[in-house]
């Protein structure tokens, strides 16, 4: 039997999660080592340098866990820096941006698009400029949502406040005509039932983690050979048990055991 | 002319900004340093540890700036850590708890309260047992309201959405029948007009920045002897602009102009 796949995974707090469950589905034999870097969530809200830096940061801590690959399981982080976190880790990287994008020119059928996703994500223009490289022409309608991580965060997935944020973000992008849209942070899937209901049944949403799935597996040719279960390591880096609370409500009921982590030791 | 009073001021981020307002109001001839820790806010959602931790390392900081007392703009960091930061500091700090729990004490009719802050704040218990233990007896209603944080970070407000996340949060503290609400976090005052249009007049808000400003000057002794006018240091941890923008929206439009600056050097 082969030795089981390492891979390291990490968000700056439960975001990623939704990406870890549907890797886990894919790979059920790998090891997963997830970081999620919750004391100083979120990153959305946060400038580019910072960004850059807690990436930096999560990369090197997660290379001690001696991974294959490392999925860059946060759009904020995927569309801020990827390009200069590949050209610094020794072992392949993921993120989340070209995956979704690869899906959404699938699935349109009038390339119309919707893009949703944090202030960061959205200002850095990297799903508009991805689209528009692949299928010149298309129409971009890219709108920062930066309440929907706070309130799945706070388990506000279907209520009240919810739907007036959705209608605010999102009345526009409707509006537009779109048929497709890219939820571009790893939050958003737990608003799917508000988001389908609003966009109802014309409009395509989509996620990200089934192609980042599909796109690793592949990479690291994960064969049938591997027979073993794998398991999953946590890392966070604030409150452990609200972590476990928290990741267990992310994962669907899966039981959640985190270590405590630093990763501010200021020399990155 | 006696020298200029030196007042150090800190929050996670932008709301320890409409204390300052208060402070260079009340106290035009001292020199302000103000710390704003953006790229780890919210501390709100973070747990007791990493807070308590925050907190220390924003002291240290600011130590350098050689304040004659430091203010601890933020309710998160007051309500769970100002005695170890008190114990730590060689200069007299002051958080926002005691001041407001005395105003909210003197306006109070009924001794019937309302306490309105974030997750960890309202977790410590701090205002409960504060109100408890000057006025036993009292009935204290304490909710955590974690959306009003990134609400007021994101300007709304005063609109749909802000006013649904009242209702929510709030109606049981109505239907309770409190004659005071204390806004126990520096980021509510901007939600003011919205919150006093919910109670209606027969309810008291309690900010506490009047309170600190007036404990300051009575600590400092600061007479009429200074003449010249103070000037303001502005700190961020996050992005320079970013911070411009936001504090000169906190401070009603004075120009700011911050330097960044790392607290995490992973030393305390």
């Amino acid at each position: 039997m082969r030795k089981s796949r390492r891979i390291a995974v990490f968000d700056s707090g439960f975001g990623g999660l939704t990406v870890l469950a549907e890797l886990q589905r894919t790979l059920p034999t790998a090891n997963f080592y997830y970081l999620g870097d919750s004391a100083r969530a979120p990153y959305g809200t946060k400038g580019p340098e910072t960004i850059a830096r807690y990436g930096r940061e999560c990369v090197a801590f997660l290379m001690r866990c001696d991974p294959d690959l490392i999925v860059v399981a946060c759009n904020t982080v995927s569309s801020i820096a990827l390009e200069e976190l590949t050209a610094l880790s020794p072992v392949p990287l993921i993120g989340t941006i070209e995956p979704a994008i690869d899906v959404a020119l699938r699935r349109s059928t009038r390339g119309r698009f919707g893009v949703l996703g944090t202030r960061a994500t959205i200002s850095s223009g990297a799903y508009q400029k991805g689209i528009e490289s692949k299928r010149p022409g298309a129409y971009v309608h890219a709108v920062p949502c930066p309440l929907f991580v706070p309130l799945v965060e706070e388990g506000l997935t279907d209520c009240k406040v919810t739907a007036e944020a959705v209608r605010m973000y999102l009345q526009p992008v409707v509006d537009s005509g779109v048929d497709t849209v890219v939820l571009g942070c790893t939050h958003y899937p737990l608003l799917l039932p508000a988001l389908s209901r609003f966009f109802g049944s014309d409009v395509a949403l989509i996620q990200c983690s089934k192609a980042i799935a599909d796109r690793v597996a592949e990479m690291l040719r994960i064969g049938s050979e591997e027979v073993s279960a794998g398991e999953i390591s946590f890392f966070t880096t604030d409150d452990v048990e609200r972590f476990n609370l928290l990741g267990s409500y992310f994962l669907g009921g899966v039981r959640v055991s985190a270590e405590l982590v630093r990763l501010d030791s200021g020399h990155t």
